[in-house]
């Protein structure tokens, strides 16, 4: 196997916490000689900003374009609410997904059978559940301009962003989400606010155009934000795969996260496209839950969300499937018998400290 | 009592279904001698559409503007869904919203005791959940400018919307919240993405001041959006009073409204400012719930919603405060004895229509 490059960012909060158990899976990875990593480690977020003043340098995000992929930790807290917008800890990451230019963010919701119990959701709602949320990611009205805070004649201030999509950018998302629905289920819903706003209005056209033109097997239907917000809350077994914009994207993914009660657990990948000439597409991945300031610290987080980003790194940037599939089963197998972090702890197990949900992890591979 | 004016909009879908059984309350307010009204009726959206073209006329407009208040139905469904996105029927609601000046749409995501088993939630986390959502309602991306579809030079689309909040608009909007918040438990948690942003990061800003200068009383919160999503999935109970913008008012209101299992029984009412020459205060009321197409025509949707709106009409904009409470109160016991329309339908108790509901209500009051 060749020397593949990794960068790690871990960033803030819990984010070192839960990085330092992906880097023993990394460590296992390689002393068990199933793969040889090249690894670099640098700042990000906050952490950046106290160091560099920045919440990302150019030099680490030039690391991050030139290897193989990103593992990213989580960003921001408290202690930098006060500092300006332009270089808040949430501009690094920002920067990251916009520079790499990793479009589909992919997030899976998915219920771990030994978790069914822990989601706010009736159990039979939930048992089984797997979603699949693709959401655009460097576009939409995170970035769109004109935006900021202007101030007015009258002395009023005026905030604006701008939410812009065009044909490309929807296209682009729209055939990740395909494609993948293919692999499972064969349906997409693509989601948005047609009834209200053109950008959604273009959003559809272009999802309906694309799926009969290149996915005619697919099934594609399409929703309101609004009404898939209620559809997951009701039913959420009654989605496949759901294709969205960066802004609602954020919003109904952290939800169908929350709902699967395995929020703790739940990683992310950011695909970029394929550069055909090298054959490299960008990827970063991250854990779905931030950097969750309360706990931070306490050495009481739950490491399993990055350590699955890592299995999904390993399976999409890496080609190691069967590697990836041996981490996804060892988090399995933990769940159904070791202890637990308090985010998921039950009656009757052992609540556990992140360090010991690594060792449990490391002990089952 | 003094001759109140009333427009009666039923609109689409099952709209007039249940605007039928709220006119029988208004009947039985008036045979009762309890009040009287002058009570206009009227077409909006898709049946507005069908017979004059547009989805609500210059002339309607006028007359909305002319009453006491509006008692509006639902509009949409899928026999509009070709037309121009000018004169689709939601434009009806929107414009009538704008022309209306009515800013602050007040949400009550209520569990009724004898519903708390409908929701998908644990009962635990829902028994007694009584939020209030304020959700901006004139402003925000839903009205700002620049907005459209433009082509490119490159022959692709472009789609665009603006999101845009003055200092103004999200003063009067945060005042409305506070007052109601003064009247309840004392909490206002204030919803943006301040993080992503700059509309956020002023909103967030203009809530602060608010708060310190005219409401030091009232306790307030910041919460991003996403975040909101998750926490009214995992814990609803934890609000009193959310307030925030018209887009992420629109998704979290129908998402805490579907946590509680009511759906079919929730009101809404949407408020403009007191003109201080004379003493009139714009007053809009619709049900949460939309023209529900899948189940039009069939009569057995739930008029309670339609009803509970027609309530808070007495309350907020004739000051009939008992009347408002007694209708409330026969719906409580309606819940706890009647038979029950599909919606909320349980074993062991007869499966009624929309009509039956209402003789149910009357029958009660
Ligand atoms: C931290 C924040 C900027 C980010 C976002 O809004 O995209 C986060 O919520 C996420 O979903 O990854
Ligand atoms: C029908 C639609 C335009 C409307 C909105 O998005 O405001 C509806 O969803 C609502 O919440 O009242």
């Amino acid at each position: 196997t060749a020397n593949k490059t990794l960068l790690l960012l871990p960033g803030d909060g819990i984010g070192p916490e839960v990085m330092t158990q992906a880097k023993r899976v990394l460590n296992w990875l390689q002393a068990s000689g199933r793969a040889s990593f090249t690894i670099a480690e640098d700042l990000v977020g906050g952490a950046s900003i106290d160091a560099n003043g920045v919440p990302v340098t150019d030099a680490t995000v030039a690391k991050a374009k030139e290897v193989d992929a990103v593992l990213f930790g989580s960003v921001g807290g408290p202690k930098w609410d006060k500092v300006p917008f332009e270089i808040r800890p949430e501009a690094g990451l920002l920067r990251l997904r916009a520079e790499l230019q990793v479009f589909a963010n992919l997030r899976p919701a998915k219920v771990f059978d030994a978790l069914a119990d822990s989601s706010s959701l009736k159990p039979e709602l939930v048992r089984g559940l797997d979603i699949m949320i693709v959401r655009e990611c460097i576009g939409g009205i995170y970035f769109g301009e004109p935006r900021g805070i202007e101030t007015l004649p009258n002395g009023e201030q005026r905030g604006i962003n701008t939410e812009v999509y065009t044909t490309h950018e929807i296209q682009r998302v729209g055939r990740v989400a395909f494609d993948l629905a293919r692999k499972r289920q064969g349906r997409v819903c693509s989601v948005e606010k047609a009834n209200v706003m053109e950008a959604g209005l273009l959003w559809r056209q272009v999802m309906t155009k694309l799926q009969a033109e290149e996915f005619p097997d697919v099934q594609l239907s399409h929703m309101y934000a609004d009404n898939c917000a209620m559809q997951l809350a009701k039913n959420p077994k009654q989605f496949d795969v759901i294709v969205t914009g960066n802004l609602f994207g954020d919003i109904l993914s952290d939800l169908a996260a929350m709902l699967t009660g395995s929020l703790g657990l739940l990683p992310s990948a950011t695909l970029g496209a394929k550069d055909e000439a090298t054959g490299r597409r960008p990827g970063f991945y991250e854990p779905i839950h931030g950097s969750a300031p309360d706990i931070a610290g306490k050495g009481v987080a739950n490491p399993l969300a990055q350590i699955l980003s890592l299995a999904m790194l390993l399976r999409y940037s890496f080609d190691m499937q069967e590697d990836a599939a041996a981490i996804e089963a060892a988090v399995e197998r933990v769940l159904a018998k070791a202890g637990r972090t308090p985010d998921i702890a039950v009656p009757g197990r052992a609540t556990i400290s992140t360090s010991e949900m690594g060792d449990a992890l490391i002990a089952e591979l």
